[in-house]
């Protein structure tokens, strides 16, 4: 299902757009849903999309050592994940995957990035709101919170 | 004294910059140094200044309830601390004071904030690095390091 534009609205990254920056985006952003327990993206592996969290919660896993992945995070609804997505070498550096069901809006990466260049004021304020938001994720894993 | 504007090839942030475009950093950023604890900037003040630690190690600290301020991280040499003078509304949201001798660049944030506006490629590049540096934090943070 595409995405409505208006819901892009909801975050942060995309509040500051015009409506027509967030209807261009709306093209390439799908709505899905996920049972619990579905991998939604893996470490090290291509990053194709970023995920805007609506409903739910998903852990977040590292491979530490030789061990398999073991959760690092927990992520709730209203966050941005897969951020590594809009940065090279545009691999995902963790696992990301559903504890509830969950639904996303899932942005196509390349789309977006293309956007992004071509449009250097709206890749500009995505990129600032993005920095505010690893910003304060920062200071939630100072605190752990 | 002034920065050498080939020392800011040294930061991420400042690496895919043209010649020129560092140049025209360094007119706004100073070399200074610093004793074991002093204080660099505080949690809650108008973020001003943007600091690239060239030599030494600083701490992080933030007011946990009613307590002073505690410490929650360490920063390295080679790591560019108060992030939070390029992003609304420019207030810093830690302490953070030296641990050694320390030798930052000092970068005015609002000259640099200005050019990254009129200049929207340098700060399409200086955004991107910065998030990827957050990106790595992140990381290093979930992972205890």
């Amino acid at each position: 299902m595409a995405a409505d534009p208006t819901r892009l609205k909801e975050y942060e990254c995309f509040k500051d757009l015009t409506d027509e920056q967030r209807e261009a985006v709306s093209q390439f952003t799908l709505v899905e849903h996920f049972q619990p327990g579905h991998t939604m993206f893996e470490e090290g592996k291509e990053a194709t999309h970023i995920f805007l969290l609506s409903v739910g919660e998903v852990e977040v896993l590292y491979s530490i050592g030789e061990e398999g992945p073991s959760r690092v995070d927990k992520v709730q609804s209203g966050e941005i994940i897969g951020c590594s997505a809009l940065i090279e070498p545009y691999i995902y550096t963790s696992t990301t995957r559903s504890l509830t069901e969950v639904e996303v809006m899932v942005i196509e990466a390349a789309a977006l990035r293309q956007l992004m260049v071509e449009d250097c004021a709206l890749g500009f304020s995505i990129q600032k709101d993005l920095i505010r938001m690893l910003l304060d994720r920062i200071i939630d894993l100072r605190l752990g919170v």
